[in-house]
């Protein structure tokens, strides 16, 4: 068998395996137009799929590329849109066992590093969903919410890839094709099992994300309600001293004790007396 | 093969046409009442189609109008019901190739054409939702929330006609029927492909707004919970101030050290000393 | 073909009919309590449906009433359930077309004529929806929300028989009788289309509704925001003053420049001083 | 006909049904551990039928019991599992009617009884949301969320049962069997027409609950509003007064008109006139 | 028959059994590798089925494992990877009656007990949502939010693994194999109706937390409108007074009744009515 590797969908070698193996014109146009659908298309002695591999770049961001394959009968062409280094690790590894498989094998071998290569973007949400969490329970800062917000988005792309691998994967696992020899049938349910598992950590990692949001939110009205505490109390503890303190400050004559030698001390104790009850309320009704 | 390109549904050669090829008086009606659904009905010895083609018009409003085919064996007739200037212009186009083309190729090149003209359309949401993602974070205000609105607006009624139009490009696909030839199976699927990505695109896009929604929200809480603490900071300041000063401020005989020629230092450092306590506690449970 | 258009469904003429052409007993039973579900219900020898016209009442509510058909082999009985001005309307001018009609033929007219009935309400709670939002934006109060909650109120009973009447539709289009010819299918498929878009204008209806909803609560925020706002300036135009004169108002004896003529000025230009730094800083901070 | 109205579960009187006519042990066991789901089954020669009738009880609580039912050939067996005041009622009154009836029509008038028992439960929670409407908008409290929680815990258990019930009704109305003779298919029909229009019932109530939630949050953020704008209306009379009286409160020598016998009224008037323009302002900004 | 019980998925005896009963490799590796979903997989000659049992920990933290099957003719291979204790127990009391049952029969009991081990979880989830709601009405507090977002995740997950084991069941109950003999079919539809009841159970845990959640913060928007209320009680109280006594603290010289000995009481007299006569204006709007 042969396997053609093209890593540049613009290479010109397409165009002649186009014209060699009858592929159809809408088939290399997909090839060469990236953002397609992940999908598999029956062409005329031959399967045309398209997957879709992710990985989170340097930048901390996901990035989704295509990757296209055209199982015949005797050969294998590959075509790589745009750099995913997990996958193509893996792809490099299998160069060296084509000798001895048959297309459909390496078909399934690919298909198979493909999906794998999802496991670190998965774990990478793992780890950056639990910052996310600690975060908002210890420091909640607006930034969060745009954290939270990237992440979302990165996910909500996730999930559609990943649903629509998983209609690739069941349709592979059902497909009536001469191509795919029947022993590779638990293998592609296995590969469906796996992308299955994926869309359902997607999905659960977006309700932890709405949780987190939720947490967010009620620690901010959470801390606004202390502010609020803060300020009466400091409220508290100041107006019966403002307004005893007042009172004596009045420029009339018959202040009561006015002339006593322990003006001062009566009105201190009264102040204090008024704050330290107030205070008292306020424990009362579980304030503090 | 004969293409009649009717630019005015009201046109009395529509009539012409509806006798000479029996088209079903129903079809006819729907072509003269604008707001159908995209829809594809068989009449007797043809197709009909009602396209749904969406511009964003120079009020920078998303607007729908309706696009009608009768395709028959040996004619296409197609109805335009509004002017949408990116569909029009990719259909004048098609008039160079009409002798070359059968009647169901130039019917698959139209409805392409229409599905293209989306495309601009999604791009204008995309740019219209980044710009109200910085918006939110950097300074939210009221009319963001009416923009927002807005652009919910215009998804939701988006949303509606692509799902009826991937309904359209679905039926296509599987239509049994001889006017249309089977090479173009493969381009009709790509079509689809076509519609169900702007599908995915939508909803992504009106996930996206429901987030930036919740920025907003959040935002406000977070606003209000700063200028809770500024007046709260403002009331730690001067509140200690206030009571010191008052009490020196009434006119009681014995008020402590008021004969020293230092009490106003005595005062004023115990102003200090208590605000300077305060923010320092206010520190520690890290309001700044 | 005999027409019967009973206008009060306790009439005893329902028993005779009943008996003449042998309905069912639970079909006679179900015209004579209201609030049935629309429904399409084979008997033997006749269809009987039951339809849900709505229309608006003069206190501005959505009233809903029962309308029942038989349709049998040269018969129509139809029997109305409480009033629905606009549907009676239509109803009455059928009546000069009766004998040249067959009974499935004004079996679909009627029916059409209660679908064309759901317009008029579809478009009194699209103006009710626009005033609304008008309201929520400019002077939001808590009766809006009362407002809000009787439109959804509304539009969920809406929606609930319009799906119903939906399913009747589309039951009609596919009912494999004798009783309806088939030259009516692509007229009742155009009932159905009509009934879909109802539904699909109603869900667009919840969705804006929700949305003026967040926008009136966000609105509501935002005016807390306001007032936070105003109350945090005041205290900041008042507080310096407050602790200035305050500080002067203390009765020792060592207060800086006391004996100076010129105290009072240098007091009043440190109040004004430090109130422009605070509203300065505040301004800074996007305050205003 | 033999009818077996057994009103213990724990009867021994079933064990000597079971062997009789040969029931499966594990009907026998679902028949005596509460809580299982609304079910139809097939045993051998019999249905097995479990309902699940519910009403309100008096501690104004959703109780839900369970009652199962075995349809023989010539026999009909019913075992009650707790108490149901309004369908015991029913049940008891048909058993006037055994002799006359077949088994399979004392089968239906008994799910039919079953059935109409849910009326006066979906009544009460009707008059229950109306209760909590009037008290959302008049004087919402703390309780009247534990209230609304309460109703939606009943409400949601009430749609689950509710749902499988449609699914039993759904399922004797499609059942093939010699055991329900055709001429009660109408009636079966009926029943699930009832039940399918108390699970939408439930359904409105939920959505009406939700909304009510949503008046309480939005009146409760009002409310703090409301509050808000008093603090803040209290603090626009005080602040001039008390700036200007501290003002007047300094023991500087140079303050202006101090000399004078009209600086009260000066003051008194300064005082006035700032609040005055205040509450112009706030006024203008329609704060009240 | 055979009972291989594994307790160790990595013992070397179960590379024996795949070699002497044909069983396919990846099965062999799915037994390895856990967090496999629960699935149900034809084997050559064999069934494979992976059951997820769940248990509350020490740690008071949901644990998942995985629990292997191979159903042969005349043999069946259990492999436990992860402990579940009330899963074992269970087990274990199987053993006593391997002899006397056939393959299917024991299948079918394991598969029963593992189904038995949710409901200890459910309760214990039961358990903690009622006291959360307790906790919630009574006094909630930040840390509330953390344990209802715990115990949402738990459900999460819970419901994942409960939606997949339902699959499972109703997967069983349909099966065409020879391996599992016709009198089992109502028990496999009794395990059936016991997952159902579960994931229905679930699901009104899930709505429960919701509603918790949204008690918690309509309490924590109540707390501080309270808290503002009593801010705003304390200005009422307060600022007439200071008014009043900084209008007699001024140095002016023609203060009314300045001179009379009955001033202060007049003061005092107009600082008590004014603020009566406030706190009478909120008693009418509904404050205390």
């Amino acid at each position: 068998m042969i396997w053609h590797d093209l890593r540049d969908s613009h290479d010109s070698e397409l165009d002649a395996l186009a014209e060699r193996y009858h592929l159809h014109p809408l088939h290399i146009e997909d090839c060469r137009h990236r953002n397609q659908r992940a999908k598999v298309e029956d062409g005329e002695g031959y399967l045309f799929v398209v997957l879709k591999p992710a990985h989170i770049n340097r930048a901390g961001e996901l990035e989704i590329t295509d990757f296209d394959l055209f199982l015949g009968r005797d050969y294998l062409i590959t075509v790589q849109e745009g750099e995913c280094p997990s996958l193509r690790t893996n792809i490099d590894k299998l160069h060296a066992s084509v000798d001895r498989s048959r297309p459909d094998q390496l078909f399934y071998k690919i298909i198979d590093a493909a999906v794998d290569a999802y496991a670190p973007v998965l774990d990478w949400y793992n780890e950056a969903i639990d910052e996310i969490e600690d975060k908002v329970l210890e420091k909640p800062a607006p930034d969060t919410v745009q954290r939270i917000f990237d992440l979302k988005r990165g996910l909500i792309e996730l999930r559609r890839i990943l649903t629509n691998m998983r209609d690739v994967a069941s349709h592979l696992q059902r497909e009536e094709t001469d191509l795919i020899q029947r022993d590779l049938v638990p293998f592609l349910r296995d590969v469906y099992d796996h992308v299955a598992r994926a869309v359902e950590t997607v999905e659960m990692h977006r309700d932890l994300l709405a949780g987190a949001m939720d947490i967010y939110l009620s620690s901010v009205s959470n801390r606004t309600n202390q502010v609020m505490k803060v300020l009466t109390v400091l409220g508290t503890i100041a107006l019966p001293s403002i307004v005893i303190s007042g009172f004596y400050g009045m420029n009339t004559k018959d202040l009561p004790w006015i002339e006593s030698p322990h003006a001062t001390i009566v009105a201190a104790s009264l102040m204090v007396i008024t704050t330290a009850g107030l205070l008292a309320v306020l424990k009362k009704f579980d304030w503090f």
